[in-house]
């Protein structure tokens, strides 16, 4: 469910036709619709609702300050991952009580940086960082609240990039290691365990935990759930709700749910122009001006984004485009590297220059991921709430780009 | 070939200890060195001497100014792809007439800057280009001097993503559509075809276009040279000269060249310091504070980038390291994904946290490709010159990553 849409032949988010945006804000261009985030963040909220769940937003897959403004109004807290994106959650006033740190390589000032500020706990992901942190605390005569991250050695059948659950990828703790620090921590000076950051399979070990005289009353479920790419393939928040929530409850912990791409996925879309058509050999190529460096997805992971002129009537779904209309193209940016398409063996209807296309579920890790790569200044960010949108992110400016650089002195 | 060493057990870029540009600029970092930078461009340019070479540095590897500066005092022009790029090496001063513009969706608004600069002349990539660029220069009163890029339909056999030769790529015109555009370019008012941009085995076309009519004097040769990654894989730069020069002398055509990983690959490394060790399953991960997000390569492409600490003593080549004093090693960063790794499976010597580790080959497509992901501030950038290290660009803020962002009123 998203609030793109087609009226009339032309594309439109929540009461904006994107038209208007391209035409305003220039291209290229992300477009976020405001309803489309909050309802997704209420349909996660109310699916959980029996587990008194704490949403932390996480907060990598699109990090706007205006994009995190509405979801603190909207009640949720953040996942953050690195100083950066706590330094951004603090500025749009997030509680601090209602954020969580994670990542696999906290420096000791962000360690630091995060107890001043005050966060809910530290997702830990291994030993080592268990003692750095402990040093930390005891250094400012502090106890930071943490979850244990124990890996379930699962495989989730997805991108081997995405993945996170096997047992030998770079996170979490394998499940013995896990039950050792949790019974020395009670002894430890700067730490307290308040947490545990498990795949459900794991709920006794937050048990096992508590047995050993820690404090656990949050299970942080990260996470994981799918989005619609192509039709409707993701299950509904729903249907993990119901499976979920009477285990929580049963175990007597509250729920910590760290969504990115179930929130913003289909809630932005990259606006962009096409430069020419070309056909070489059997290939028809449509040269837009987006590129990989405004949309790395395609290129990093062979990620799926639909693409579909602005102005044309839109298919029910992919599988409903129709031949006859179309052509087979690879849709590509202006970076002089092969690995810069946005997509391949698109049908498509009869495009010409200057036609606004519009590369759809781009929310998430779209503008996070984006460079300046063939010293291409990056896309203005727009938010659109009902009839209004508005520039959340200036388009940058090749004199930003040069900005730090200096040549010595001759 | 170039000045990166270790010398009593530790890491020098020519006379200067990566451990102080550590400790002086903090990590992680970019470090140049100007002698090579140099080294590599003087190789080339005595290669291809007898081809009176225009050597156009491709500033898309590396496009901080002051290794454009120190290029350009070299004497190099320079091969650019977009606007950005193009007032890059204005900003450094260099000739017009020595500049290229390459890149396969120019925009009418970077042709009207290139004509207003007095560039050299365009790469042209396809017909539609030709002709966009005939009506921005017949509006200015101006003709644009233009090499045909023709695709040679062969494939270098390299990763899918970075070669271009291949028909079915975005880059390029057959040769059968080159030649109709050739012949029909005499009559265009905004157009004067100048060259062709072709592999070697397309040499008789520049001969066929200037029977028809058009002034062709230059043969853009593009880049493509191999650098080493692993140990000394690629061939030398006199090898290829000494084919080419009497080819092209005999054509009586001029060269010119587009090397930029060549000159600046084994030019630049990244350095990176040890945030935790880690084991989990049979893995051993040592994380550092460099990231995808600083080095997409290996992530994107799959790209080998050796890795070996600073302060060790240094084995020949990746083959010499010796297993009895080494474990095999995955080194990851602290960004969350299973993507974000720099290097799998290397044998590398007892570390400890806080040591310093280098990333080899680290000169082109590094800094260039970087991005802001997890909101992380980009790395600083130094230049080596003999004894002498200077900060070419700052480290980004956080600061830095929120500006230009706006919360809509409410």
């Amino acid at each position: 469910m998203d609030h793109f849409h087609h009226r009339a032949g032309a594309a439109f988010c929540e009461e904006v036709p994107l038209r208007a945006v391209a035409e305003g804000a220039g291209t290229p261009c992300f477009v976020y619709s405001r309803a489309t985030i909050e309802h997704h963040y209420d349909r996660l909220a109310e699916a959980f609702a029996g587990a008194d769940p704490l949403l932390c937003y996480s907060v990598k897959g699109c990090s706007n300050l205006a994009v995190l403004d509405l979801l603190r109004r909207r009640g949720a807290g953040f996942d953050v991952v690195s100083g950066g994106e706590l330094a951004r959650v603090l500025r749009v006033g997030a509680d601090p009580r209602r954020v969580v740190f994670a990542g696999v390589g906290k420096s000791a000032a962000e360690m630091d940086q995060a107890l001043d500020a005050g966060i809910l706990m530290f997702n830990v992901e291994s030993g080592a960082e268990l003692d750095l942190l402990d040093r930390v605390a005891r250094a400012k005569g502090r106890r930071a609240d943490v979850a244990l991250r124990v890996n379930p050695d699962v495989d989730p059948r997805t991108h081997t990039y995405i993945s996170t659950g096997k047992r030998e990828s770079k996170f979490g703790i394998d499940l013995e290691t896990a039950e050792g620090l949790a019974a020395g921590i009670p002894a430890r000076a700067g730490i307290r365990m308040v947490g545990v950051h498990a795949h459900i399979g794991c709920i006794a070990f937050a048990s096992r935990a508590r047995a050993a005289g820690n404090p656990v009353e949050w299970l942080n479920m990260g996470g994981g759930f799918g989005i619609h790419y192509r039709g409707a393939e993701a299950r509904p928040a729903s249907e993990f709700g119901g499976v979920l929530v009477p285990l929580v409850r049963e175990a007597g912990l509250r729920l910590v749910m760290e969504p990115g791409r179930f929130i913003v996925g289909n809630a932005g879309v990259l606006l962009a122009r096409v430069h020419y058509l070309k056909e070489s050999g059997e290939r028809r190529f449509v040269i837009v001006d987006a590129a990989m460096n405004d949309l790395l997805r395609p290129s990093l992971y062979g990620a799926h984004h639909r693409i579909w002129p602005a102005e044309a009537p839109f298919p029910e779904s992919e599988a409903a485009d129709r031949p006859g209309e179309t052509s087979l193209c690879d849709v590509v940016g202006p970076i002089c590297e092969t690995g810069d398409f946005l997509g391949k063996d698109r049908l498509l209807p009869r495009l010409a220059p200057g036609d606004l296309v519009v590369i759809y579920s781009a929310g998430a890790y779209g503008m996070a991921m984006s460079s300046n790569y063939n010293t291409r200044p990056r896309a203005a960010e727009v938010l659109v709430e009902g009839d209004r949108w508005t520039v959340v992110r200036e388009r940058e400016t090749v004199e930003d780009l040069m900005r730090g650089e200096r040549i010595p002195a001759r």
